[in-house]
């Protein structure tokens, strides 16, 4: 086998732990022995230990002059865990083939170095494309400091902004559900919840739960669905003056910003250590749009994901701005057909 | 192989006469002996041999005791050419495997009990799907009696309705230009025309040139480009009052219609023998625009093929309208990428 299929192996192991590791990347490690693989592993949550440490374990005494594929590189730096160079170098595997360096400046390169200085071979690159799609919302982290942030919304047939989801979108198994699974947080506008009643997405017990932001802005009062206080939702309403907000529940912190932007929303969450959101769109004229104005001009929005839904609505329907970013182009398109609705998605050149 | 192997060749080589067979249906056939293919053969265009008698031809004698397969019902009449399943029974191919059953009035399975009547073996419904969406013009237009239409348009990720198509879409190669190759006719605007002072596709000589019908709802005059007069261009001008149309050419036929409505479009097409017809919105406001509104709802539109571009523009541009139809959803949804922009097709239910 060539060395893509193990390093494609590691990546479906790493993502065994998708919205678990955050604020750590996911990563999948292998070790190959005679071109058999001997040990598999993954890092299955921050503080626990990295998918190098579960893969050798697994391979025991075999890895031994083995090769160990892992998807990002071993860190070499004594966190919550010790460093994964020194278990690979006692384990005394003699290759080690990496996917991608890790753009986390303690690390940036200097696993490597320290294996190459023990004699182990290196070599780094291999399916890197994938691998950094899988940890895109910690790459852009390391790289910018700031949160990954992926604005979605579905349009109708004609071009209408929907305030609702394709059919099947938020059912456990559908793409909105799936898609929060990967997002530490999703935002939508206080105007959401006045409309609905409802909190945007709510995940079957066990699942990954991101924090649900509402923003207020401009808002004195706002009434959350009182099924709140038995879910396992964590809700965090951002507003820019006192605001009152029902029912109380311990599950809802109030947040106040001096003043409501797209840059001070994601200052906020940075520092919560909230590492990737998605924006929701739901209204053509809200607190999520407002925050937008400008927003994407500036370079916070990474990724956008459309939804195309098979429905004519009327011409007097909602319709979406433009943001301001008439020059910027979306790049490395995707689609794919879900149900009943097409998935478009991008990134913001 | 199995029976589906040899069928999608047929398809395969059916395509190889993509908008030269109109009115006639695309057919591919192959002859398999002892599990090779012995004989292939398609229908190149109307009033030449159909696709057995090509296959038959390239067989020689070792179509005897052979099986035929064919992506659509031999014909058992006599036509422009003879009855293929006469050519059959002469050449004593032991079985035959038919795509689909032909629509036409005077086959639709005759050539098959024809065929069984001379002790051939027949099995119909191999790759039936794939076999219908190759003819999905040719079957429209025989249930029906109408063209088949299919509406286009150009969306920005904020949903405004492009007057222009994107990237490299009427380039050779391109979306656009390879759909109309399958068409027998494009519809578009007068208005176009005065904006752009271009005729919608320019192709390449040699290739199948579709009809470019310009609809001129109450305009008294229109500009063709000059170049018109040195193009392989057909054009035909549909007007509801008295127009003129500069500059006179042969290639350019104005027809008067009592009233432009999509099913008076759409019966002089039929009548002319004009069997597919793509309608491309350029402008929310303008003739082809007044044409729609209704004609969805009353049916007369059987697939959407909808261009979603990169770009982001100013909110105060174009909108569709919903043509009435906001009770119709798209079915059987495909969507791909191409050069920048994303393509979602689908059937109106």
């Amino acid at each position: 086998m060539e060395d893509g299929f193990y390093m494609r192996r590691c990546v479906e192991l790493a993502k065994k732990a998708i919205g678990c590791t955050s604020p750590n990347p996911m990563v999948g490690c292998v070790i190959v022995k005679d071109g058999d693989i001997v040990g598999e592993g993954f890092h299955p949550k921050a503080g626990q230990p990295h998918a190098e440490v579960f893969a050798l374990r697994d391979a025991g005494n075999l890895a031994e002059n083995a090769t160990a594929y892992v998807s990002l590189e071993p860190c070499n730096h004594y966190g919550r865990t010790p460093p994964c160079t020194e278990a690979l170098i006692n384990a005394k595997v003699k290759q080690v083939i990496v996917g991608m360096v890790d753009p986390n400046p303690i690390v940036a390169s200097k696993g490597m170095e320290r294996l190459k200085a023990s004699g182990i071979d290196v070599v780094v690159g291999v399916e890197e494309k994938l691998c950094q799609k899988l940890n895109e919302a910690y790459i852009h982290r390391m790289n910018t400091g700031k949160p990954f942030v992926t604005l979605r919304y579905s349009l109708s047939l004609n071009g209408r902004l929907l305030s609702h989801l394709g059919k099947g979108a938020e059912e456990p198994g559908g793409y909105y559900s799936k898609m929060l699974q990967e997002y530490d947080a999703i935002v939508v506008s206080g105007e959401f919840l006045s409309r609905t009643s409802t909190l945007p997405i709510s995940l079957e017990a066990g699942a990954n739960q991101p924090f649900q932001i509402i923003i207020a802005k401009n808002m004195s009062s706002l009434d959350l669905p009182s099924t709140i206080i038995n879910s396992a939702a964590q809700v965090i309403v951002m507003a820019d003056k006192s605001i009152s907000v029902e029912p109380k529940s311990e599950k809802v912190e109030t947040v106040l910003l001096e003043q409501i932007t797209l840059t001070s929303v994601l200052d906020y969450c940075g520092n919560r250590g909230l590492c990737s959101l998605v924006i929701d769109i739901r209204e053509d004229k809200g607190s999520v749009t407002e925050l937008l104005e400008g927003g994407l001009e500036e370079g916070l929005v990474q990724k956008v994901m459309i939804e195309l839904c098979p429905v004519w609505i009327g011409s007097s329907e909602a319709s979406l701005p433009s943001f301001g970013v008439e020059q910027r182009k979306l790049k490395d398109l995707q689609s794919n057909v879900t149900n009943e609705s097409t998935l478009v998605e991008g990134y913001l050149s």
